[in-house]
């Protein structure tokens, strides 16, 4: 059986923001990250769309109360976010956001303003990767749930809760946060002392930490440019993993 | 005078790779890399197409040899590889691959298949903030001149120079390089002492270094997961970027 093209036009529509909040819904594709999903049991999954191919290999894996269809390559085309799609699709459930705390235990990054969404997804693995387990970003951060974030994440979503929050809220009556901020007169990186709880705060591309939120950062840090450097700047989630890498180090040594 | 269907044809030509290869050109667009890019001397420029508004603040700095055409905002649309077009695009002339020297002497990246443009991008601005000269490239990897990549670099292609030659051609007859590989199960690259001249090998964005390369790394280095992490991986520029900020950092102190 064909998918309707009211189907169709529902699941084309999670591309877009008003849409994904008006019927709290997501799109997650691909083998390696809905194999991870399907997996885990934080999100829940209203259905699984794929490929015969993919579900004779893992539609033992498929949790029970999942439904799932068989669809061919063209109907998958027709609802795929990807220019070139990878075999299946699925249609997720947002989380509520009341599930998250914001209290910082150890360490958690703060995105402020991160618009590229390979930016923001290479951001989640390097936070999945250190073992982050807290990531804020302000309003003005890209969507989490916008495909091409949630696929760069490489599934790093699935097991790092994001939270929107100004940073302003953040902090309230959490004093002993030590906020960090990636400026460019700062500190040397390398001979910063962390102390916990941290808060790392990563500006946005093009014009960095917002300027009302410049008074939060007790630490300034920065990566300091190699002899003879002519650029003007690093990628965003560049800096963030360097910062998170020499974080890291410190901790375990 | 509106440009001609065959200007349209032309530079439209140029984002596609056969077509740089016939007519030796590419593009480079926007406010701020065509900014640098007039400013230097390296790369000659065939012809600037810019709104009036730019031409009315830049005119003065464009050199007396290059060649420039005022156009409306829709006939830049027509030749822009950008979804949204910034004021100003370049046909520039490619360097010849001859000019640029293979003998290392201090730092150098190899990137051996790296497919993602802004990973090359980030990479190559990366190796222009840390002061690393040169980087080179397998034949598997992205075309530099490809317009999203080149945008990508943020103007660091105009100091860093980037030959493509495979990785057994690069060494041969320099058995002193020290030639480090981002592998799995190598080395701490916090522990790691590099040497010099020392080539950081980088892989492919899925499948990591090739397998015929392997034989060259004499030391795998690694970047160590933090506590609780679960990502399976980094994303490919944040480990260049990790690895050469170490050793930026080592090499200044």
């Amino acid at each position: 059986m064909a998918l309707s093209k009211n189907v169709v036009k529902y699941i084309s529509a999670l591309q877009i923001k008003k849409f994904r909040s008006n019927f709290n819904k997501f799109l997650v594709e691909g083998e390696k990250i809905v194999g991870e999903l399907i997996k885990q049991d934080v999100f829940a999954i209203e259905k699984i769309y794929a490929l015969p191919e993919w579900l004779e290999n893992h539609q033992s894996s498929i949790p029970h109360n999942v439904p799932f269809e068989s669809i061919s390559e063209t109907e998958l085309h027709k609802i795929s976010a990807l220019k070139t799609p990878n075999k299946v699709l699925a249609v997720v459930e947002m989380p509520t956001p009341a599930n998250i705390p914001t209290v910082l235990v150890d360490c958690a990054l703060y995105l402020d303003g991160i618009q590229d969404p390979g930016n923001f997804g290479a951001i989640l693995r390097i936070a999945d990767w250190f073992g982050i387990r807290q990531v804020f970003c302000s309003p003005e951060t890209a969507d989490l749930f916008n495909p091409k974030v949630i696929q760069a994440t490489m599934g790093a979503f699935l097991r790092i809760p994001v939270q929107v929050i100004t940073l302003a809220e953040l902090l309230q009556n959490q004093p002993q946060i030590q906020v960090y901020g990636a400026l460019l007169n700062g500190q040397d990186v390398f001979h910063t002392q962390f102390q916990r709880p941290s808060l790392i705060v990563i500006g946005n591309e093009g014009n960095g930490i917002a300027s009302t939120n410049l008074q939060f950062i007790k630490h300034p840090i920065t990566i300091t440019a190699g002899l003879g450097g002519g650029a003007e700047s690093l990628n965003a989630a560049v800096a963030t993993g360097i910062i998170a890498a020499v974080y890291s180090n410190q901790r375990s040594s």
